[in-house]
């Protein structure tokens, strides 16, 4: 991608109204520009690394589920039923002209529960697992924290439904965990499995929390295998759940996922049945499983970054090459970009030749992030290439022809 | 994918309240559900055939402009600026309960267009172009054509900004005119050129048409060259604008994109500015594009289907494949379900292994419309298969080793 015709321009102004950094760095990359408090445009650069975020999600869900795409309108009724069209408090209602109500999802519940009366009726058809990946809302009274606190933002959200509650335990721990646990690893994310409260239907839920300076939960992690607790259920001195030791270290968190056997909760609110194997007719018990896209995006730029920008994981960086030219090696660098574009894909590649200074360039090239950086400069020997990583100390130059071999390592 | 586990059901119930093919067809063969009117879920099954319409669009927009990913809450502010916020009268409004007022975009003209303020600034940024795929909310009095007419539908958008009435000119006529007809050569639809009404802006814009026996346009083909005139613009005896013949005929069609040349209707609405070659301050042109993703499924039910269900095209087909595993070879079935996927992929494959009679098997296959049906059952020799297109009259029985030769050509 030629950088000088790529609907993207990096800024020096700091937003205003919100001081988190990735609010700040995303916004000043180019990723994300502010449409309302809480509301972002995911412009090219930060709707690639979405995108990669969000393949990665659904190649692991594929693995436990079904993908489908539920709405964004919801019929007032489905709310009522469950009581939380009163009892939600973000809940964004509706009015249409016509005299309906509707409210816009801030998960989806009260629909998929209805959606499975249509596909459930005997213990053959379970367990089923269906996910999606669909823009959320919430009516959040304040939102300062770039991706981190959306009223508009993107999440996974997996349900699954089971004829028993051994059936359930067994998907929970069995396809969810390890489900959740590839996709934190491959998003280069060391997420804590975390107890939580579990509301009113369960004992505990829980949480994946990353280590965050500016974490917005405070947790504590068992100093011997690693499970943690949120402050909301911790009790000084209580007994890990998992090892049985009794200490624990106090940390910052960031949330990046969330999982719940909810039990018999909405099965009951829509009457959601199945016949058994003796004939009975009995409630379907449900799983739900989600796991915030744009949050993690914040989460990563949160956690990956210095003074001079945002360090993307491999996975996830929105090119894996950043090829700059500077200027009296145009035309070289042109070159060099086709080569590059042969090894690695037209999509990975993005090539600045913009007509500004070396020192614009290498400001922007730092402050986007994408893991390698080539440069190509009259300084540079012809038939060579500067390469640095983003966050290595020192530049290597190198032939062209070992690119591949230096880059794929 | 088996299909004893995947999350659909076929169904003998038709719509109550809904006449039109598609969403007889789609909801009867657990593609969609209805959650309220023109507000669909999309079930794994037609949301496979969604992604697979929206990845062609997106493969060819991607070589006329950068993707990118607007929001859904707008800014009211945004919608008063362009007289729209009052002048549009299927808007849906939104009230936040912390006093703020949004509109539910229907389209994007009131976001792309400050977006680009901050990345427009000279000559030398333009052109450019971006799009997205987007779910678009109106606030419809009726909904009652299925996919055709949604108060909540899928919607490709792509937005070009120009320096000149001839690089606008340029773009539209080289650019976006072959990017659509690339797209609907690949969706295997045969989508007419049709002059309509230019509204405000501009003398016409551009439909794509396809007849259908339902479309709810009147169209008038021009008998020579294929040009079409939408009925609000057509004069009885005018000349094609193309070739100059006089004579039309007269049919239905169904819309299945629309192009415009904004022109400076919105980029002097936000004061879009670029500094040209002399120095001097001028206002962007734009034109925008548009392409229902949604609507486009509905269209190609309605015109690809007979007595017994839907005949996909093979480019958006769900599966490429359907297996058929009849009673009293279900191990046979099982050993053939494997080598199909090592020939086409795990992902081109629906394995019907349900226990049910061979006579609903055969009924939902063609119900649900994929290319290729497989049967395997004890009349058909071991070793062989029975293939039949799903629009062939008769099938023949072929050794399994022959089928990546059979079904790949």
């Amino acid at each position: 991608m030629r950088q000088s015709k790529y609907f993207l321009k990096t800024s020096k102004t700091t937003p205003s109204d919100d001081i988190s950094i990735n609010a700040k760095l995303l916004e000043q990359g180019g990723f994300v520009q502010k449409v309302l408090a809480g509301v972002y445009d995911f412009l090219p650069l930060g709707l690639r690394v979405l995108q990669k975020i969000e393949n990665i999600v659904r190649e692991e869900m594929d693995k436990i589920g079904n993908e489908m795409f539920m709405p964004v309108l919801h019929p007032k009724e489905n709310w009522e039923k469950t009581g939380r069209w009163q009892g939600l408090d973000v809940l964004f209602k509706v009015k249409s002209q016509h005299g309906n109500e509707y409210a816009l999802g801030p998960t989806h519940e009260e629909i998929v529960t209805p959606a499975a009366q249509s596909i459930v009726a005997s213990y053959k058809d379970l367990p089923l697992a269906v996910y999606q990946i669909q823009t959320k809302f919430r009516d959040e009274p304040r939102a300062k924290s770039g991706l981190l606190r959306g009223r508009e933002f993107r999440m996974k959200d997996l349900y699954s439904f089971h004829s028993s509650a051994e059936d359930l335990e067994e998907y929970y721990n069995k396809k969810a965990i390890p489900a959740y646990e590839a996709v934190y690893k491959r998003l280069g994310l060391n997420a804590l499995l975390t107890e939580a409260s579990g509301g009113t239907f369960s004992k505990y839920s829980h949480e994946y929390q990353v280590e965050t300076e500016n974490g917005e939960d405070t947790i504590y992690v068992c100093e011997k295998c690693n499970l943690s607790k949120n402050k909301e259920i911790y009790q000084e001195g209580a007994e890990c759940t998992n090892c049985g030791k009794t200490t624990w270290r106090e940390t910052k968190g960031s949330e990046v996922g969330n999982i719940f056997k909810l039990q018999d909760k909405y099965s009951k609110a829509f009457n959601l049945q199945f016949t058994d194997k003796d004939g009975s007719k009995k409630i379907v018990l449900m799983g739900c499983y989600g796991l915030g896209t744009t949050r993690v995006m914040g989460v990563i730029v949160e956690k990956f970054n210095d003074a001079k920008g945002i360090i993307w994981p491999e996975a996830v960086a929105p090119f894996k090459v950043h090829l700059l030219g500077l200027s009296g090696a145009e035309e070289r660098a042109a070159k060099v970009y086709k080569e590059v574009k042969n090894v690695f894909g037209e999509s990975e590649v993005l090539f600045d030749d913009r007509e500004v200074s070396a020192g614009v360039k290498f400001a922007d090239a730092d402050l986007i992030g994408i893991p390698y950086r080539l440069v190509v400069s009259p300084k540079v020997p012809e038939g060579q290439v500067e390469v640095k990583k983003r966050n290595a100390e020192k530049s290597e130059t190198v032939p062209i022809g070992n690119l591949a071999h230096i880059l794929k390592k």
